[in-house]
């Protein structure tokens, strides 16, 4: 049996973007694979009481800054996006009714990348058709689909299970019972799966 | 004329704590002198709106396993302090006193070693006074300096001026005016300073 993690994210997160433009390196580093785990990060703030970091101007201004360091670290590329914050709740359930199938991958890679690499407006509902169109979806085909129950019920369900064992934030990722919170803790995550 | 970095902290931030004992560390590494900014970091949060990671529990959990972590990685004792939040202002009053004495360092060193290695109720008059002593200074004489307008404006100015660089929590760190948030930055810090 291969190890595995579990990774928690919402498209909306920037540092989660990060970790996503990083995950298949992490896998091939580590020979775990991730389990995916696409949550609703309004639906953990609430529960929480968290907030985004933005919510603290000065706290906004220096995580923009920290996430471009890392961006450039990475070779990632990263803008920040003016429409932000970006209503995912009907992203993140088209997201979830894309798991276990071969679109899933390449989908959440394109949705990242128009909200994170080409600061799209994805609040628009036209911009967030045209975005599913050119990862090659049929648009309304989709968002049927994420309106349905057994698709909602899915990532309530996973988000609750993200509150339900100690996620205040996105991304977050475990081994095991072991959680960690952040891009800037997949080295600690890779130290885990190798032991 | 040697290199120098800003080093904003708080004794009441156990995060501050795991980057004072890896400030030598820093400073061996880079050749570069910490310039040192006690501050008081209810003063920052005040103005800023941010808040102790504990104001969110799971964030508060989450952290207390973080800085555990770290503090293992680098062997540095650390106790969750039963009696946290310590209030720290007069305390980094006394701190601000000592400032430009040879007395500094090793109490600050006592200091976060007396509420993060050892676990001691600093709120309590009666154990900061013996903590004091324990460090080899006149508690009343400290107090009493720390209780001066001098003292207390230099404190004030020092918050004020981290507030106006954009510092929302403790420990932040500036080379020039790049700042760098947290004891996790300081591989961050101590490139900067390398370049």
């Amino acid at each position: 049996m291969s190890k595995t993690f579990d990774f928690y994210f919402d498209l909306g997160s920037g540092a989660s973007y990060l970790a996503w433009r990083r995950l298949a390196d992490l896998e091939a580093q580590t020979g775990a694979r991730a389990v995916q785990k696409p949550m609703l990060l309004g639906g953990v703030f609430k529960a929480t009481g968290n907030a985004s970091p933005m919510a603290v101007p000065a706290k906004g201004v220096y995580v923009g800054r920290d996430l471009a360091r890392f961006a450039a670290r990475h070779a990632i590329a990263l803008q920040t996006n003016p429409h932000f914050p970006i209503n995912t709740l009907v992203l993140m359930r088209a997201v979830t009714a894309l798991l276990d199938t071969d679109h899933y991958a390449p989908f959440v890679t394109h949705a990242f990348n128009a909200i994170w690499r080409d600061a799209r407006n994805l609040n628009d509902p036209a911009e967030a058709a045209a975005m599913i169109k050119g990862a090659g979806l049929d648009p309304v085909a989709l968002l049927a689909e994420a309106d349905t129950p057994a698709v909602k019920d899915r990532l309530k369900a996973t988000t609750q299970e993200a509150i339900d064992r100690g996620v205040f934030g996105a991304p977050t990722f475990f081994v095991g019972d072991e959680m960690w919170f952040g891009q800037d803790r997949m080295d600690w995550v890779a130290e885990a799966l190798k032991r």
